[in-house]
């Protein structure tokens, strides 16, 4: 039996929970308190410890309003094995509260290595001892610099799971225009990755008319959305860059297609870092919901 | 005091060993011997403990005709916690060896988690409890996706712990000549990544004159390697795609600058799968050593 598609899934939750906001966790252990992990252990095991807690905190704090969680893979790698322990109890965690999740990697290489990704991401890795389960997300976040046969394996592997796969495409950061605002030669790289995305669309198309194949868009830019919109009428926009990052909620009105999941806004230290992150994560939540129709 | 930097300890381990070959390691735990394994602990820890032991025994075979090694990371983190202990004790054994060691992860991401990365791959990151070791790898290779402030975290990390990263700028896979072939809008993007490139060459300067900013240029388009070194004249060239690929070193003359530490061929499964590792290893040596006029 297939999997239920990742776009029913989170269309379902966004529809039920009447939100499009996703739980950025991108924890700083230089951030926390120092009694906030028991004695005991290396430092490496003492700093995850903590940030497993506090992603735990803040799932369950903000995770009611939100509908999806996004852990920043960086952040637990730092940590080493340990780190990577975190993760995954972050990932229970935020699974436990009912939230998707997507894996904040950026992954993307030659087809063998992506598949390998795969793997780590959505499946499992055969041995002959037994099948090791990887982190087995809802979705991940991919870079399409390497082309199409590099995102085959990411796009088969959450096929199989019924996940999804967030595709860079105009990224938040201000650099972003170096590349990926460059004409390739008749339109921005951005349009060309926009249009590998919608090839891609039918892979992981849910009966609710989105696509698991979808596309990050950063929330800086707002003048490019409703031509990726346009380009992309399928996909799930998972949208990072509101707020610490300067980008307006207001502003993504042109980002929503039909359907209230087609956009997904991300928002970490404006949630991790307000006084109470439950009522910062309602009140984007409100607006997107506003923005969107709702 | 500011530790030596990368471009100069790779150079003269070229020159001692009269060696360019990077040894990719890529462990594919379906392939190992059920016996290779001690019994007890979960499965993970039992293939992560075999492909530990499987990385050192390549290491100690080939590694004395080699100058690197390159753990690919997804082959470690689809084992999840003990992966990444397999990784550290894989790393650890390569020093050993005397290897510089390249973490091919093809990390790249907003300038934020791009600083996380470089504290998981060259530094440490700081908690309450103390200072948390990375990777602490000699050099890693990185995607220039997100432009030139996502490379700045990365490139300032490698500086302070005097390593190096390798950008990837023409890749060897098939659907390299999607996105980096295009013309953007005068010559291919892979140029304006190799100008990027060059523009970051000072920043990792070696006093031998090689920079230690360099480019991954897979060795499956030949006939871009000239314009390629002609563009980015002091980096170090990662080049995978020789052997199992379909590259062919005998090809690779042109991606040599001045100094025989300017280029390194990255071989995987044509040293890892072939009968008497060393002996693959040690002609490819011969091969390139001959090529780079040594």
């Amino acid at each position: 039996m297939s999997p239920r598609p990742f776009a029913d899934r989170l269309a379902a939750l966004v529809e039920e929970r009447q939100s499009q906001v996703c739980l950025g966790l991108d924890p700083d252990p230089s951030r926390l308190d120092r009694d906030s992990a028991a004695a005991g252990g290396s430092v490496a095991e003492r700093a995850a410890d903590a940030v497993a807690a506090h992603c735990r905190s803040l799932i369950q704090r903000a995770g009611p309003v939100c509908v999806a969680a996004k852990p920043q893979l960086a952040c637990f790698e730092r940590l080493g094995p340990p780190g990577w322990a975190a993760l995954n109890s972050t990932v229970a965690a935020a699974r436990e509260a009912g939230l998707v999740v997507i894996a904040d990697g950026e992954r993307g290489d030659v087809p063998v290595s992506a598949a390998a990704y795969a793997q780590a991401l959505f499946g499992s890795t055969p041995t002959p001892w037994g099948d090791v389960a990887g982190l087995e997300v809802d979705a991940a976040t991919a870079s399409p610099l390497l082309g199409s046969d590099s995102l085959e394996p990411l796009i088969e592997g959450a096929a199989e799971a019924g996940a999804g796969l967030f595709v860079l495409v105009r990224t938040s950061n201000l650099g972003a225009a170096d590349l990926l605002d460059l004409p390739a030669p008749d339109a921005p790289l951005f349009e060309r990755l926009a249009a590998l995305v919608a090839g891609l669309a039918d892979r992981l198309m849910g009966e609710c008319g989105l696509s698991g194949t979808g596309a990050v868009i950063g929330a800086t830019e707002p003048r490019h959305l409703s031509r990726l919109r346009e380009l992309m009428p399928r996909s799930i926009f998972l949208v990072p860059g509101a707020g610490a990052q300067g980008g307006r909620a207001a502003d993504l009105g042109p980002a929503f297609g039909e359907h209230p999941g087609s956009v997904l806004v991300t928002a970490s230290r404006s949630i991790a870092g307000a006084p109470d992150p439950a009522a910062a994560a309602s009140e984007l939540r409100a607006e997107l919901w506003a923005l969107a129709g709702g």
